[in-house]
């Protein structure tokens, strides 16, 4: 897995609030494309893993510092990488900026269970290991 | 089913904009929650039919007219009423209205299909006719 | 302002629904994408006219014909052109298609009115009716 | 302030996504429900907070242990209080519970920063501080 990714979106005007500002959980729908883009990168498709495989991500805690307001129509950089890894979760971790200046936006991490359809904790398949920069050898 | 149904939100922050009133894209939502309402209120659960027989009401087509706008944390009355139903679809018809004084903020309907798992579409069975309004005798 | 614009979008995991589909008011969002893409080619930027103009665009009616689920990761293009426009309201059209294929996923309309801050409804000022495409003479 | 308030909701079909279960940023929505009717129960009302005295709450930090799914149509009791509050800012903290069984579905908090429509940092004025358990005397 690449160490870093930079994924690119703009703020849409659904995304903001009333304060003329970006309301604060689509930080989080902004980790997702990150994180997606990330896992993309390195040729492990989410969508394959969740159809093929039947192992889910689920997202066990999220968090964010929200420095600085994002607005309508910025164009924002989130850059993606891989904090912690083992054969049980994944822990990613982000920083948002503008693409315009550079001013940080926020920063914030999410940690993810490996799952069965049924919800139940699974162990990530070897074959996924070295995508997720787990050693291949012994797991 | 009874003829029309009345259900009773409060507007979220979140669906505000920076325009200072509901993002027009969150009626539907609204709609939805209308309608869940309107099929229990008739001993019709939507979850049920999607676990227990692998029905699922799949929008085919949505429409609204927003003719004023709805504040945050103003309280919302979601009227909805059967306008349509056969064995291969329903049409539900809504009405958006602030619980104090009574202002129209949007009228809207949507046509659903019934349809498999599979996205394929099915009839609907007997036992939920009735239901839906439809004769019991002959299907 | 050119006749049709195309915006590129990828379908996020929190646009989808249990149905495992994307959730149908999220095709409302799609086409604010598209007509912000739209206003945008033709050096008409929407977060200007709101801030230097304090006019705004309220829709008044939206409109969506579903065709095609779409889902999870899908590649979509969002077709979006001017439909009708006068000095009091504009209709926006719009054809949402995947990328891939070229499948029709929904065809759909949004009718917005020209509104001041107090959401009272305005004329269009003169210096903007070569971009909606009014003929620039007598307004 | 009361030290804790009850705020129940029902998840909506548009809160899930393709797992089956509520998406992850939607319990930040509820948060948002929670402390919205929290500030409510003592008296004090976010809207006119923010239309008489254009004090706004912003978050600078949001977290959330997200413990067990929520799913389409689960009633959720979201539990609130404040876990810190000077003149500068406030911090609420969550538990969100099925109303049915009382199974913990998540905890979290929301750090905000009192400011002004401009975005500056501004303190609480002072016939807010009872509100946010402040004491009276010496602000």
């Amino acid at each position: 897995m690449p160490p870093v990714h930079e994924a690119r979106l703009r703020v849409r005007y659904a995304e903001t609030d009333q304060m003329g500002v970006v309301y604060y959980a689509n930080y989080y729908v902004w980790m997702e494309v990150g994180r997606v883009e990330l896992c993309k990168a390195c040729g492990f498709n989410y969508r394959d893993m969740e159809r093929e495989d039947g192992i889910l991500l689920v997202v066990c805690e999220s968090h964010c510092r929200h420095k600085h307001p994002a607005r309508f129509d910025d164009e924002v950089i989130v850059k993606s990488w891989i904090a912690e890894a083992n054969t049980r979760l994944v822990q990613f971790a982000y920083e948002m900026r503008l693409a315009d200046g550079g001013t940080i936006l926020a920063t914030g991490s999410t940690r993810h269970l490996f799952v069965s359809r049924e919800m139940r904790p699974v162990r990530l398949p070897s074959k996924y290991h070295q995508m997720f920069g787990l050693a291949a050898a012994k797991s």
